[in-house]
Formats: structure tokens, sequence, C-alpha cells
């Protein structure tokens, strides 16, 4: 984690968004800090006196990403309304959001895989479980999803939506992976057995036995 | 990965099983290459010849763990039966293995986790992708589970059973997170709606797109 300072805060952005351009260009192993220093036109010290190392940069960088990701998917989010619509708006916001960061997505796959950022992307993982794992519990104790432990529950979609966030990274297209969690996420609503009964409150949307041909 | 050779065997695995017993006791990070050499009364340079560095031989033991924990689940795996039966069967399988590792669960809990290791863990991953990517999709040819892209599937699968599996080596409780897992595998039946009909092959299922409320 860099060293945070409201006064300095402007170059550790620049070092920041200078850095993320090189990273997503020429991919995080083969970019040094005397490029970074020099694209960010400070001198080596003033990188190293934000940023312990490469990986601390990355680190910071890569968290960075991922908290603007997770705070436009929460805007999809309503906690009141219904619980699987509202995963799946989520989940393709996330994505849709992934979208929009042009070569910056780049660099978030290597965050994802290069062993030395994982660490952090770890601890943004553990955030996002105590997260999704209080919204679980919360619509579990409304009758609204299956009852399942609350905490394995959010660990096991947290790996299925990690990896779909990679594959999509990945291949480029949305669209198959998106469809593969939504279906897993709809199995969850409680009345998935019954076919006519719409779940209370918000976006009203039938469930997948709903939809099936007859 | 270490040098192979069959002469030599008999060190290489001496090494090994003195290896994980250290990293179980005391956890990776805390062993030494000298405290193994010493432990299996082999020299430094023993060891040293058979693997590069420490973060070699884990990869190493950890890969003949996921071999052999793999190896235990697909004996349970029949191809030919019920394959959503026989996915539930071979993740409880490989959970179960997973029981009998003894302490050794603690070196696997560490190797999923700790970066260095966790490269070997990627490629034994992708090797699992494929592997499942062709069930799912023989699987999907005869209509046995709902269409959805192969890769997609089967890589959202993977992640969450990694996550499942590294949730059951923290807690030790197998029985809430296995829960939850064959919840998400049983919503793959073609025929959901009706848990108990097994699917005898042919069946239409519209697209996931033909699906979608208008």
């Amino acid at each position: 984690m860099g060293r945070r300072n409201p006064k300095g805060m402007e170059t550790r952005d620049r070092i920041l968004t200078v850095a993320l351009e090189l990273f997503a260009e020429s991919g995080f192993t083969a970019v040094t800090m005397e490029e970074i220093a020099a694209s960010a036109g400070v001198t080596k010290g003033a990188v190293y006196y934000w940023f312990a190392d490469k990986d601390d940069l990355g680190r910071d960088l890569q968290h960075d990403l991922f908290e603007r990701l997770t705070a436009t998917a929460l805007t999809e989010f309503n906690a009141d309304g219904d619980i699987v619509a509202n995963m799946r708006y989520a989940f393709d916001a996330f994505l849709r959001a992934l979208g929009t960061l042009g070569h910056a997505r780049f660099f978030l796959r290597d965050a994802w895989t290069i062993p030395a950022l994982d660490e952090g992307g770890r601890r943004d993982q553990e955030a996002a479980v105590a997260l999704v794992q209080g919204v679980l519990a919360a619509a579990m104790s409304r009758g609204e999803i299956v009852p399942l432990d609350p905490e394995a529950l959010a660990r096991v979609l947290l790996g299925a939506w990690v990896e779909a966030t990679l594959h999509v990274l990945t291949t480029g297209e949305r669209e198959p992976t998106v469809t593969v969690v939504e279906h897993l996420i709809e199995s969850l609503r409680a009345d998935a057995s019954s076919l006519s009964t719409v779940v209370t409150g918000g976006a009203h949307h039938r469930s997948p036995k709903e939809r099936k041909p007859s």
C-alpha cells in the first residue's frame, strides 16, 4: 500500500495514471520504475516516495480499479428489491464497467494472475465476501433465496465471479459468460420450483423454470 | 518443476515426503531448504539437485497432491452415467480425499494462497478446465444439462470449486460448502423443474436469449 498524503496526492495520481497506461500497453512485468518516473515527469525518488516498489504500485492500482468497478456495480444494486435480479444486474454492471476501462483491462487481467499482485486481490476479495455474505443472509432471512450457509455461498459465488471476469477479460466476449453466471444466480431463487409465484418487491423477473418451454 | 530421473526418484520422494511434513507442521514460509535436507538425511546439494529452490519444491508437492486428489475424485466419476449426479459425487470425493490428507491439507491451503506457488496451481487448473469442459460439452450434446457455453461454464464452476475447497480447508467443515456446490450443480440439470426425472437426451431447450423476458 503506497503512502497517502493529501498534499502530494496529485503527484501520486499522476504516477498511477501514467503507470496504468504503461502497464496496459507493455504488460506489468516489462515496465520499469525508471520508465514510469520518466513518463510522469518526476524523479525516480518521487516514485519511490509514494511506492515501495513496482509491486506496491501495481497493488494500489489494482485496488483503485477494483474499487471503481465495484462502486459502479453497486450503483445498480438495490438491496430492498428482488435480490436475485439485483445480483444479476450488479454482476452485469461490473462486467460492463470492465468494458469501459479500455486498455486498462489488460492490466487488470495481469493483476489477477501475477503472483506478487494477487495478495492485494485476495484482500479485496475478502471485503467482497463480507459484502455479498451480508446481502445473501438478509435475503435468506426474508425467504427470497434458498437457505444455504451464507459464508460458504458468498465464497463459492465470488470464486465463480472472479473466474467469469477473468474469462471475459481473456476472450473479450461478455455474453456467453454472463449467461452462465445468470443461470447460477437464478438457481438461488427460493421459489425456483414454483411456476407462477412472483418474488415480492422490486423488479419482477420470471425464474428460469417459468421461462422454460412447457 | 523438479528434475525427474528414475534412478534418484527414491531420494526425490524422500525429500518431498519430509518437506510436506515440515510444511504441514510449520507452514511453508517458515521452513528452510537446510531443514528439509537435514530431516531427509541428505546434503543441501542433493535437495538443490532435484529442486531449483523451495518454491520449485512446493510447486512439485502441490502438483503431486492435486493429482492424487483428482485421481481419487475421478474414480467416482462415470462419464456415461447421470452427469449431474456424477459431478456431485466427484466433487464430494475430492473433498473427502482432502480429509484423508491429514496435516498435509494445511500445506495445500498454503499452496493455493502463497503467490509463488500459485503459478503451479494455475497450470493444474487449466488442465482441470479442459477436462470439465469436455465432460460438460458431451452432456450438453446429449441434452442432459442446460445448453451454456461449455468453456465459460467449466471456468466458472472450477472457480466455484476452488473457493469451496479453500473454504473447507479453512473451516474444517465439509457439509455447508458441499450443500452449496451441490445446489449449483443440480441447477444445471436440463429438466431442473423435476429433479428426480432422468433426461434421456435430445431434450430441446430454448437458448438463454430466447428465454429473456421481453
